[in-house]
């Protein structure tokens, strides 16, 4: 028997594999084909585009641990943006904004826990959209409306992509069905998102998670909340998630005592809220990688990037 | 006489001054309209798009120092990336890829000396393209229609915009004038980028600038350099950078040892260029913000933010 020389690919090797993969220059352009439709939909919507911030005092607590990611300039602290809910909502306090969108880099460092879910990067992109004095209603719609937009344009733009990446070409949908957490909990137990989006076979909307501050809860219902989530079918599971915002002072500062934000961090936001008041708002975000994911029907979303970016896996570039 | 009032505004009362601005919504709507034009450009040139990537164990060295942007993850140190240069590059391995671009932000800490420019923010949106086996007079043409198919977008979608902010509506050039650098040095002194944008009416090319290590250096001249920077005329300055790209595993040595990049940050780049081999490409990258204050005729580029970005503000958000 020779010599065993089975060893380890080195980060490198690895690197230029994933990045040689033959079928990623087709799903890149679903992706490419989803930015594009969006950004279309978005000016036939009449919605603002921002350009993303990476760098802030304040950003997404989030609704559950990553590692810390912070770095100091100019005398000040900066949190690398876990999303762009704050900036979002702040900017529509300029009075000629009535809606926005920014297609923006998440960076969130996740657990090794996360590594494995095939759900999880620790930097993705996002597209983020927020209306003035609109509801939950007019955010829903809008968004079954633009996923009927993307994929129309995708089965028009690139429909032998599709049939090679997907076995079919997109499907338009009627209206999404609307499940309550609380409702499929009792049913499916405590693991029901996953049971429900396997079982699935059309995107559906999930009401009422108990999550960060600035969810809206609903004024008539304490303890129930006026957010919403996009769950694909098929098993890819979230792919959304949106809510009515929390904007009046008292509120947010209950808000933020129950889920344990710190005042001080938010000491700036929570002025604004006191003296002249943040806009009533509502919008959403979803993972452009995720939407990509389930597209092409692929068992990973680390298959979408062109450098790795799973949990905790050492990177060369 | 009264009691003198005059304090210095808060750091909120600023940002909420900044983002509240009138003729905000409209710059953003230039802006907007410019990335909604190149997508459509690049879709119609073939260009696949790559989503940024904000974090990398190797960024950009850039040609003038800024301020530490690191971070700790995963038992690795990460950048925050300055820039797509390397990783564009990089993709271009993938043997289906020909050509590329990526709509990215950037993070640059510069000192408190780049505040007052009028052309410097500490985050930006870069759109960086590249081409796979072009030269410098292929991007340099590909630059030209670009810059002239999103003028014409503009004009015809947010004519009223384009009046009100401009006074005029926006030209189509024909060929740009092309300068080289040590041409205009000698007329003019160390001040010829500025000097010879304020003179200029239309946008130019400079050519051959000493600086990064991966801008290739003529085989045939050493000591020249096949880069090429677009200059904004009515002294808007520099609007875009790029080049033809060393390499070749012993030309980059040579150039990062005359620059004095470390080989060993390097060390996974440098592998890849040893032992397979780095694709021969040219590109560039132009700002976002800069473009749009061009257009927009603009005092300040950090008028086109949203929150404020100049170099060594104090922000609230």
């Amino acid at each position: 028997m020779g010599l065993q020389t089975l060893t380890e690919p080195t980060v490198l090797d690895a690197t230029l594999r994933h990045l040689s993969r033959t079928a990623l220059p087709k799903v890149l352009q679903v992706q490419q084909g989803i930015v594009r439709a969006t950004h279309a939909f978005m000016f036939k919507k009449g919605l603002t585009q921002l350009m993303p911030l990476m760098l802030s005092p304040i950003t997404d607590p989030l609704n559950h641990g990553v590692v810390d990611a912070t770095i100091g300039y100019a005398d000040q602290r900066w949190s690398l943006t876990k999303s762009m809910i704050f900036h979002k909502q702040l900017a529509l306090l300029n009075p000629a904004l009535d809606s926005l969108y920014i297609v923006s880099p998440n960076v969130r460092l996740e657990f090794a826990d996360r590594a494995a879910t095939g759900r999880h990067l620790f930097e993705f992109t996002q597209i983020d959209f927020e209306f003035k004095n609109k509801d939950r209603f007019f955010v829903m719609e809008f968004m079954e409306e633009l996923v009927n937009f993307v994929f129309r344009c995708l089965n028009e733009e690139i429909p032998e992509v599709l049939l090679e990446l997907r076995g079919e070409l997109l499907p338009q949908y009627e209206k999404w069905a609307v499940h309550r957490t609380e409702k499929l909990e009792e049913t499916y137990g405590p693991d029901y998102e996953r049971i429900v989006s396997e079982q699935a076979t059309e995107p559906f909307w999930l009401l009422n998670h108990r999550r960060e501050f600035y969810d809206k809860e609903d004024p008539k219902k304490p303890g129930t909340y006026l957010n919403y989530d996009v769950i694909w079918p098929e098993g890819f599971g979230e792919g959304l998630s949106g809510a009515e915002r929390e904007n009046e002072y008292q509120q947010i500062r209950k808000r933020m005592a129950e889920v344990g934000t710190s005042e001080e961090t938010f000491a700036h936001y929570l002025e604004v809220a006191r003296t002249q008041g943040l806009p009533r708002t509502a919008g959403g975000g979803f993972g452009v990688e995720r939407m990509t994911r389930f597209i092409c029907r692929l068992q990973d979303v680390d298959e979408v990037t062109v450098f790795s970016r799973k949990p905790f896996t050492t990177a060369a570039f």
